[in-house]
């Protein structure tokens, strides 16, 4: 049997060893750097690989993401041009990601971080009751992520609108698209939540520019990634008092640096990438079936396209 | 006319005077202390009267809480026989309810306390993802209140179970009843929610022996009233480690007094009484229906029964 290659900073391979092995009995899981005979490798399982890691790999023919995320693999240069890119598409990560943009919302809207400085300071203050109705949440990025935040968030009575490359039609959620659409997105938008992949198109689009056409008090939840997001630009919105507060779990740089003002930036809340962790129990279903079509010659499932690289 | 005395520490006279001329518009209605002649005041809408503050209304029909609660009524000793005790049942407070439960339990299973602490430590440390299946939410009270927070809490994909007097039935929530099945529900709730009318059963109800049936790590959230919690008894919880942490909305005493522990106990979130705050505009509808009916001689909706207090 052709051999699977795992390379990951973030996940546990022995949890995915054992989570594929249950799957496929007597499959030939290699843990990077332990890679063998590269000519082996068909498949590869990957979270950021080093420069050059498929070199001599002649017989791939697979590399799937370990997330939904798939920038970290356009990112090799000389990715081989054989091999299809594949990612996971996971129920589980799209809860766990509409959970954490959520707890963000609801944070900014129940004016937690108004509350939470009134009780550092000893002092009882009742602030004016927050309209959930009137309260208008932007989702920028509406595919399966996006789309399960967007109707999650709605349910509760917010009023969400989506902006997406292409029109979506989603119950409840208003939809903008293209670039045409992203100004009038943001002038209805008090909370934006960017779940977007990365490409070309996105990269930087949370900018000055961007700020500065959401409404004043505005606040911004980043959980796609962190080079869709001008950090200098986000503070000195935040600085001007343009921009009320942030809520963010990617960065350009991860970890984020020691020293970086966003550490104690009294309205950023940092989180370490954490809102949709890849789970290899819910993950390995999809996983060993990609396994077993790409080993058997057939068709994988979740084709990441290579020109529009999402 | 008769009239209307509107009494109250927490809302605002001008708005409510405004919300109910729209619909009564010739009312009569008189702000505490300025009662005027008492015999003409026949319905009292109020949150929290200084001790024989009824006295010399001999023709008062009805006394309204500006709230879901009327424990606060029920605390007049010299309280008027003939007066029916009525409460607003509001859509809106039940739904800005849930939204604050939803918050404080999103926060803690999303590991928030942790997060929050790692940044101010300046650390980039990522936790196991927690799991929203298993984790158990245990909602204290199935009114109004409890029962939409358990339903939207539950439509997120958590193991909610509710405790109340009688058994309930809701979909996808589990019903406890009674005092024979407490404990039971206590051992399989990682994340009390306390949202109990304030009677004298539920007084004290959360004390050093209800907490240590919770499993280690447990989790507090009380909304209900601050009479309900013993407030030492969660601060040795909190102190020994068994309980992990409290979201507060009440208190024994409020405003909380300046030098209580829970202000700077790292373990406690404090927030002023604003779970859910009257809604002048939304409240009014059925505050003016109830005016009409009682000036009329008509059965009063959202009676509250003397006898159970709620």
């Amino acid at each position: 049997m052709p051999a699977v290659l795992f390379r990951t900073d973030n996940d546990n391979p022995d949890q995915w060893r054992e989570a594929l092995a249950k799957r496929i009995p007597d499959l030939d899981f290699r843990v990077w750097p332990d890679v063998g005979n590269k000519e082996d490798i068909e498949f590869a399982l990957v979270w950021k690989v080093p420069a050059g890691a498929y070199d001599g790999m002649t017989n791939l023919k697979a590399i799937c993401s370990l997330g939904q995320g798939v920038d970290h693999i356009f990112a090799e240069p000389n990715l081989p041009e054989g091999a299809q890119i594949l990612r996971i598409v996971d129920p589980w990560m799209a809860q766990a990601m509409a959970e954490w943009v959520l707890l963000q919302v609801l944070r900014f809207h129940r004016q937690g971080m108004e509350y939470e400085q009134f009780q550092r300071e000893g002092r009882w203050v009742k602030l004016p009751a927050p309209e959930t109705a009137t309260k208008r949440v932007g989702i920028l990025g509406m595919g399966a992520l996006g789309a399960q935040a967007a109707t999650t968030i709605a349910a509760l009575g917010f009023d969400v609108a989506g902006w997406s490359r292409t029109r979506k039609e989603i119950a409840g959620v208003t939809s903008f698209a293209g670039e045409a659409e992203f100004d009038a997105f943001l002038a209805r938008t008090d909370i934006l939540c960017c779940l977007l992949p990365l490409t070309p198109e996105t990269t930087d689009i949370i900018d000055a520019e961007t700020l500065a056409k959401l409404p004043k008090g505005a606040f911004v939840v980043n959980s796609g990634r962190g080079a869709q997001l001008v950090e200098e630009d986000l503070l000195a919105a935040l600085d001007s008092g343009h921009i009320a507060g942030a809520s963010l779990d990617v960065f350009r740089t991860e970890p984020l640096p020691e020293g970086h003002p966003f550490w104690t930036h009294p309205k950023v809340q940092v989180w370490p990438h954490v809102s949709a962790q890849t789970n290899a129990e819910s993950g390995a279903d999809q996983v060993a079936e990609n396994i077993r079509r790409i080993f058997a010659g057939e068709t994988p499932n979740n084709v990441v396209s290579r020109e529009r690289k999402y």
